[in-house]
């Protein structure tokens, strides 16, 4: 019998998170302030996050140790299996060989509690009381809540409305772990009742919610912010996906020609990807790429400029591919993938071409789940499905090339708060949402007062 | 670091399945044909099973091989880890040690495709098409459905109508793996009619669902039935989460003092407490309880008789613990515990006080669930959460009397398609139901014409 999982035991998850910024051969533009547009001085965070954090955000150090109390908790999950899907090459009858990091085994069904549960630990031991924080489909609200519940923080949520309504039993879970969660845009902060104001119907957006979930922290002392993605720190919790990666396909002395992941915010296709491009700035020949749903793709189509991290302009302003921070995507079911920018760091590695960016319809994505669910079993999360279709491509381009590659994607979640998504799939009422070049020159044009890179 | 996971290589899943007919110190009574009344013969099964699986129904042999190929499919999800569950006995504050067998892992998330790999194999061996199966909260329909597509039978799922409705995403689920799926009663078979005609509102029953499944399956020859409890064959293929437990325990020198499972017809129970009960006839020293909800408890108030295993009384006449055929238990939430019977070889355990019965109301058992939940992370099926009510009581109990004792259960799955129950719950919208015992009489007074043990 061939051997599908590849595992580690508890005592080798590894011990430090990698910063890339470490070995990145160019330096990052700096983040600006939201209203000097000055170059981010570290204080300039202090009220929304902890001391550890914000030194984690601009470190340079190649290896950050994690605490002993944060991988006790990640020990309920951790190590994820490395999975050789040999299921699926039957089904595609391809010769390339396809692995993938099963990161749908946390509680929360994701990638997201590895950043949530560090977050809360380092929010904790300064003494906060409480975390505020946005959520697209509910994982990143749900893995938040769940490592709060750990580390005895109250949580808040504000959930995309869209997501808020299709996804009930995400909702759910967010209060089984004891959170609080409110539909976003609401009428409980200013930015939420300005958005309403103005169209009372609106679906919400990440965009929006961030504005929610940080005014909230900005107004109270014992209250700090969570974001799920995007920020440097974020992307370097994730780093333990890679890190196991790499452990675990030394013991079967093999190594990714390609290494995939879908893009949202970045930090699952950092926490895998990451790790790689260490040895590939160090001379492993690899590529990286980086999947996005088309009625969102900041890193195909957007510009790489400074913009802000929300809508009502309360966040630093990044560095970063970007549809605008007014963007507002049309209800795709990937929920997790509807945001306009992407993270600095890894827009940097697809502007310098070390990172290949592609984008997809949700159609093709949903007959790319279908495929995995019906060979490998488990249901993905759409999110996720967006690698799998660039997985399946990559494989059949190898084998009309006569060639056999080594492909690794990040499986970042399970479906299984999803399935109105494929009820709609097999019912052939997915609509495939683009948008016009003027639309996102329209977004585009808000941006014109601001800095430029 | 505290090793929380006790995890087997893939190359360690056992290799045999145990038969506890082999050792069962007293012979079990025959089940009976539905017509004839007389003990039953294989034949008699022959046009609803396939002859591997009648063999296995009356086969006295200990260790029964598992094939290559069921193994291969196993090994998407198996060997599952035996979890100690530190966080569940700090939230205790007990001096006890708690395990368990985390039967979630599985992508339909329970232990029900151990049974339903082996049934779609065993069937298509023999050339079968179709497989036939009732379903209640749909963890076997969509197990079922998981196994039949790796086989490549077409797989047919009548639900109970009231899991159907509240359920819509495990019925998705059913579908994403290319199930088709109907909700029972229905107006496709003559037993759903027939009840249908008496009552147009009713929410369905295991029971009916089975004669509806049967039903279909006695009138096309290329279509066999599947069942997804109760069965001896179905027991002995469970027996693989025991014997994975015990491997386990033998890891980390240790063993169980109690063993604990949540029963509706018994699969989960047996599977994970036979090996350990093979031990006990041998002279290992093990106290076995079987938990089930107030609202159907057969085999805390039942009665030990023969009684049909559906409601048209279209299965043979099985000896067992039984509410009566026609009892339709009221709307809990835990679906897959709402069966009228329970397996005969358990009935007998616990008719000679092998096994301890116990019975659990649906608030205390969210409750249960909540704290798992909130301590060891997984969202567990209200079915399972049974269980750990009854885990929680012991521990506690052992604390009382100044005792530790080494408590194992079985997670026999997840809760991601039951979170509206925990929305119930939460808004104390849970209604613990009981029944007279009037109510009962004049259920099993249906069996007065019936065969006695």
């Amino acid at each position: 019998m061939k051997t599908r999982k590849i595992m580690l035991t508890e005592k080798e998850i590894p011990r430090t998170w990698y910063n890339l910024l470490a070995d990145c051969p160019f330096p990052p533009p700096p983040p600006l302030h939201p209203l000097t547009h000055e170059p981010l001085k570290p204080n300039d965070l202090a009220h929304l996050f902890p001391p550890a954090l914000i030194e984690q955000e601009v470190s340079t150090q190649r290896f950050i140790p994690i605490p002993e109390e944060i991988l006790e908790v990640y020990a309920l999950y951790r190590p994820s299996p490395l999975v050789r899907a040999y299921n699926l090459e039957g089904a595609l009858s391809t010769n390339s060989k396809i692995y993938y990091k099963n990161e749908s085994v946390s509680p929360p069904g994701s990638h997201k509690p590895n950043t949530a549960i560090a977050q809360a630990y380092y929010n904790k031991i300064v003494g906060v009381k409480r975390l505020t924080t946005e959520t697209g489909a509910g994982q990143w609200g749900s893995a938040l809540a769940f490592a709060c519940n750990y580390f005895g923080l109250e949580c808040l949520v504000y959930m995309v409305r869209v997501s808020y309504e299709n996804k009930p039993y995400r909702r759910s879970m967010i209060e089984a772990w004891g959170a609080t969660i409110h539909p976003s845009p609401s009428k409980l902060t200013q930015s939420g009742r300005a958005v309403l104001d103005k169209d009372p119907d609106c679906p919400g957006s990440l965009g929006i919610a961030i504005s929610e979930a940080v005014e909230i922290a900005m107004n109270d002392k014992q209250t700090n912010y969570a974001l799920g993605s995007v920020l440097n720190h974020v992307l370097l919790h994730q780093t333990i996906i890679g890190e196991e990666a790499l452990k675990q396909f030394e013991l079967v002395s093999d190594y990714p020609d390609i290494v995939i992941g879908c893009v949202g915010g970045g930090s699952n296709f950092a926490g895998l990807a990451f790790p790689f491009l260490r040895e590939k700035f160090a001379g492993k020949n690899l590529r990286a790429i980086a999947v996005e749903p088309t009625a969102c793709p900041s890193l195909t189509r957007g510009a790489y400029t400074y913009d802000y991290g929300d809508t009502s302009r309360l966040t630093p302003l990044m560095p970063m591919y970007t549809l605008g921070h007014n963007f507002i995507p049309s209800k795709i079911h990937a929920g997790g993938l509807r945001y306009h920018g992407a993270a600095p760091l890894l827009s940097l590695l697809v502007k310098e071409d070390l990172v290949e960016a592609r984008a997809y319809h949700q159609t093709e994505v949903f007959q790319a789940a279908v495929t995995f669910a019906r060979s490998e079993g488990i249901i993905p999360a759409p999110e996720s499905a967006h690698a799998i279709k660039a997985v399946i491509d990559e494989a059949k381009k190898a084998d009309e090339e006569g060639v056999t590659r080594t492909i690794l994607f990040n499986l970042s979640g399970h479906g299984h708060f999803d399935m109105s998504a494929y009820d709609a799939f097999f019912r052939q009422q997915l609509e495939d949402n683009n948008f016009a070049d003027e639309e996102l020159q329209k977004s585009l044009a808000q941006l014109c007062d601001l800095p430029t890179i």
